[in-house]
C-alpha cells in the first residue's frame, strides 16, 4: 500500500458520524483513498512518530472540514441550456424535450457533463446521481475529473437523443452497466424517466436489469400534477401505488421529487426501502409543490438532496439546497424549529449516501471510509461569526466558500481552483455550443 | 468640477431604466459621483476625443454591470449575533431582546455596522435602510466605508441599549437627524420598532418628527401573528388599519415585512404611498408567512427587497433574496411564470430605490444619476452559459461573484476585495466580541 499520508490540520471537523461529533482544532488523515485518522491535534504526533509515512500536511486555516456533499438527482449534461426559458409555462414538453431532440448528441453530453462535474466539485459536491442520455459520455467526463458518479441511462417511450427507437435506453444501459460496473468511481445504473413516459413492460424490464446487476434504478416519481391525475383517472392508483403494484420498488430505487404523495404512498416507499431525492430549488422554481419530507423522515425514509438539472435548478451545489430546504419547510409548516441546520447538513451528506446505498463507503468523516472531503473557508465576510457550525454551513456559506475538495483520496480542488482538469478549456468548450443552442431555442 | 472620468468597458449594461435597456458590449462613464454616459463602445471615442478629461478605464472583462443593489430593511449591527439560536422558538422575545439589552453598546453597534457594511458592499449592495440603536455609530461606520445609508433610530416602549427610559429614541433621533440631514451619503430617519412595541403617542411623535424634517420613517408592520391577533381583539382593526387611523402612514413610510395584510390593508398602503420592504429569506426562516407582494405590485405599491437583520436572514446580500423571492412566490401561487427574473432584479434595484424615495438619484444606470454600480463577473463556473442576463443574476449568481462596486462615484470594492476599508481589521474587531457574546448567550 501507498505509504503517502495526507493530513488536514487547523480545521473544525464536522464528522457527520453516528454521534455527530464535531472536533475543533481537528486532524483528519487519509492514505490512498481511505480515511485512516480522525481526531484532535494532540493525538497526531504519537500516531505518526514512527516516521514510516511520507506525509503531506494541508493547513486548513481554520476552515470547516465536512464530508463531501452528495447531489442525489441531476441531469448534469443539461448545463449548456442553463438560463434558457426559465419562467416559461409547461416548459418540459414545450421547450425541454424538443431542445434535447434537436441538440443533444454525444459531444454536447460530454462537454455538458464535464462542465457540470467541474461546477459540482468547485461547489464541494463529491458524488452525484445522474439521469441522462449517452451516460457513457457522462461516465468518461466524471472519471476524467475524478468525481464519484451514480450514472443512470434514461428510458423513455419516444425516440431519444441516443436512440432512434423508443426504449432504446434499455439496451444501452445493459452495455453501459457491463462496461462500468467494476469501476472505483462510477456506479452505472438505469433510469426510467417517469411512470408516464414508460410502459409496464419498460418499467419491468428496467427493474429486472437493476435487479440482475444489483445497480441503482432512479425515476422521477409523483412530480407532475398531470401525472397524478392520469394515474388516478386511469387506474384509481397514485403513481407510487402503481409502481408498487408493478413490483418495481425496492432498496435500489431512488425516487426523485415524490411531491404528490399521500400517507399511504409514504408507507409504501418505506416498506420497500426506497430512498428519496428532495429537489426543492427546482421544485419551487417550477411551482411544483413541496414534497412532504418531514413525514417521510418521521417514517424512517432516507431523504437526500438534489439540484435537478441546471435548466431547472440552475446551480449544482448542495449548500444552496440546504438553506432553501430549511426555509421552505419552516414556512410551509409554520414552525421555525423544524429541520434544524444539523438535519439539513445530514441530508446533504450521510443522508444522501443512504439514499444512494453507499453510506458504508462515503457520507461521513470516519476511519475506514473513502476520503471524500470538502473544506469550507471561514475567512470570507459572509462566514463570520460562527456560533453554530451547522448554521454557518447552511445559512452563511455559498458555493464560493468551498476552498478545497478531495474525492477518493485525490485533491481535485485547491484554493478554489479545479486541479483535476483544465477549467478554462472546459469553459471554452461549453461556450462554443452557445450560438447553435441560441439559434434552435429561438425557433421553438 | 473634477475632470477625472472613469469609464467601464467590456460590460453588458443592465440599465434598469424605464425601457429596461440592456447594452451588450456597453460603456458607462461617470465623473465625480454622477453617471455622464451610458451607451455602446462605438460612441465612446467621439465623446471623449476632446481630450479634456483625465480618463481611467476599467475593463469589465465581459461582466454584467448593474445598478448597485438596495437592501430596504436590515439591522446591520446585529451581525455579531449571526448563527446564534437559529432554530429557536419565539426567538425575538426569548433570545434577541435580552441579548441586546445585555450586550449592545456603542462599540458593538459600530463594529457590527462596519462589518455588515463591508459585507453588503462586497455583495454588491450600495444602499441600505437600517433600523437600530446608536444610529450615530452606524452612520459613522457607513460613511467611513463610503456606503449609502438610510439610517433610522429605533423607538420602543422599554429601556433600550441607548436609553434608560422607554421611547428614548425619540430624543436621540432628533439630534441624529439634525446632525446628518445634509450628508451626501447618509439620510437619517426614524424607526418605531413595531405598532405593538409603541404607543399612540410615540407613534404620532415619531411621525411628526419624520414630517417636520421630511425624513424616512420605517417600521415592522404586520409581521407577527400575535401582533395581528392583538389589534383585531383590542380594536377590531388590523395593524395597517390601526396605523392608518392614527394618521401616521404617508409616502415617507417604509413598511417592513407586511406579511399579514388583507386586500383592504393593501389599498390603504397604496392610498398613502407607503413602500414595502419584502424580506423573504428571514420571513421564511422564521416561519412567518409570505407577504402578498404580487397583489401589492398589481395595486401599484412599490416593493423592494430586504435581508432583515443577520440574526434573522443571516446573509446581507440581495442576490440571494432575488432567487428566494422568485422561488417562494412561484411555489405559493402554483405558477412558474410569476415574477420573471426581470421583476426580481427590478425589486432589488430601482424598485428598492422607489421604496426609499430616492429613485431620482439611484436605482438605475442612467445619465445624471449617482454612480452606484455593481459588476458581476461571469468567469466563475456557476455564471455560464448566459442566455438571459436577468436569469443569470437571479438564479446563477451569488454574492461571491461580485467583482467591483462603485458607490457615489468611488470604487469601494475591486477584484472582490474591499478598498474603502481594512477588511482584516474590521474582521478582527468583530471576532473579538465573540467570547463575551457566547458567554451571555449560554446564560439565556
Ligand atoms: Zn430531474
Ligand atoms: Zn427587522
Amino acid at each position: 500500500m501507498n505509504n503517502k499520508v495526507t493530513i488536514f490540520e487547523n480545521v473544525t471537523v464536522i464528522t457527520m458520524n453516528k454521534d455527530k461529533d464535531i472536533i475543533e482544532n481537528g486532524v483528519v488523515a487519509f492514505q490512498g483513498n481511505k480515511i485512516i485518522y480522525v481526531g484532535n491535534s494532540d493525538c497526531k504526533e504519537s500516531l505518526f512518530k514512527e516516521n514510516k509515512y511520507e506525509i503531506e500536511v494541508i493547513d486548513g486555516e481554520d476552515g470547516i472540514l465536512m464530508p463531501g456533499m452528495i447531489n442525489c438527482h441531476t441531469h448534469a449534461s443539461m448545463v449548456p441550456f442553463r438560463s434558457l426559458a426559465d419562467d416559461c409555462k409547461d416548459r418540459l414538453k414545450r421547450y425541454l424535450f424538443p431542445l434535447e431532440q434537436r441538440l443533444v448528441n454525444e459531444k454536447l453530453t460530454y462537454i455538458g457533463a464535464k462542465y457540470a462535474v467541474a461546477e459540482m466539485l468547485l461547489g464541494g459536491v463529491t458524488t452525484f446521481c445522474d439521469m441522462y442520455y449517452f451516460e457513457d459520455e457522462v461516465a468518461k467526463a466524471t472519471k476524467e475529473l475524478n468525481m464519484r458518479g451514480i450514472l443512470c441511462e434514461t428510458i423513455v417511450n419516444f425516440p431519444s437523443p441516443d436512440s432512434k427507437e423508443a426504449f432504446g435506453g434499455l439496451n444501452y444501459s445493459v452495455d453501459f452497466i457491463e462496461k462500468w460496473r467494476n469501476d472505483a468511481l462510477i456506479t452505472p445504473g438505469i433510469a426510467p424517466h417517469a411512470p408516464y413516459t414508460n410502459t409496464d413492460e419498460s418499467l419491468k424490464e428496467a427493474y429486472n436489469i437493476s435487479k440482475k446487476y444489483n445497480v441503482p434504478i432512479t425515476m422521477h416519481v409523483a412530480e407532475m400534477d398531470y401525472e397524478l391525475k392520469e394515474y388516478v383517472e386511469k387506474y384509481n392508483l397514485t403513481p407510487v401505488e402503481y409502481l408498487n403494484k408493478l413490483g418495481v420498488l425496492d432498496s435500489n430505487f431512488i425516487a426523485a421529487h415524490t411531491i404528490l404523495v399521500n400517507d399511504d404512498d409514504i408507507k409504501i416507499l418505506k416498506e420497500n426501502g426506497v430512498g428519496v431525492s428532495h429537489n426543492i430549488g427546482a421544485n419551487a422554481k417550477g411551482a411544483k409543490g413541496v414534497a412532504p419530507i418531514i413525514k417521510m423522515k418521521k417514517e424512517g425514509i432516507n431523504v437526500g438532496l438534489g439540484t435537478d438539472g441546471p435548466m431547472s435548478g440552475n446551480t449544482l451545489d448542495i449548500l444552496t439546497q440546504m438553506s432553501q430546504v430549511g426555509k421552505v419547510h419552516k414556512l410551509f409548516n409554520n414552525d421555525r424549529t423544524l429541520l434544524p441546520s444539523i438535519e439539513l447538513v445530514e441530508m446533504g451528506t450521510i443522508g444522501g449516501a443512504k439514499v444512494l446505498g453507499i453510506d458504508k463507503e462515503i457520507g461521513s468523516i470516519e476511519v475506514g471510509k473513502k476520503a471524500d472531503l470538502t473544506l469550507i473557508e471561514t475567512k470570507s465576510v459572509n462566514m463570520q461569526p460562527i456560533y453554530d457550525y451547522y448554521a454557518a454551513i447552511v445559512y452563511s456559506a455559498n458555493a464560493g466558500n468551498v476552498d478545497l475538495v478531495v474525492v477518493d483520496g485525490k485533491v481535485v480542488v485547491k484554493n478554489k481552483k479545479l486541479l483535476s482538469g483544465n477549467f478554462l478549456e472546459i469553459r471554452k468548450s461549453l461556450l462554443n455550443l452557445q450560438d447553435k443552442i441560441n439559434k434552435v431555442a429561438r425557433e421553438l
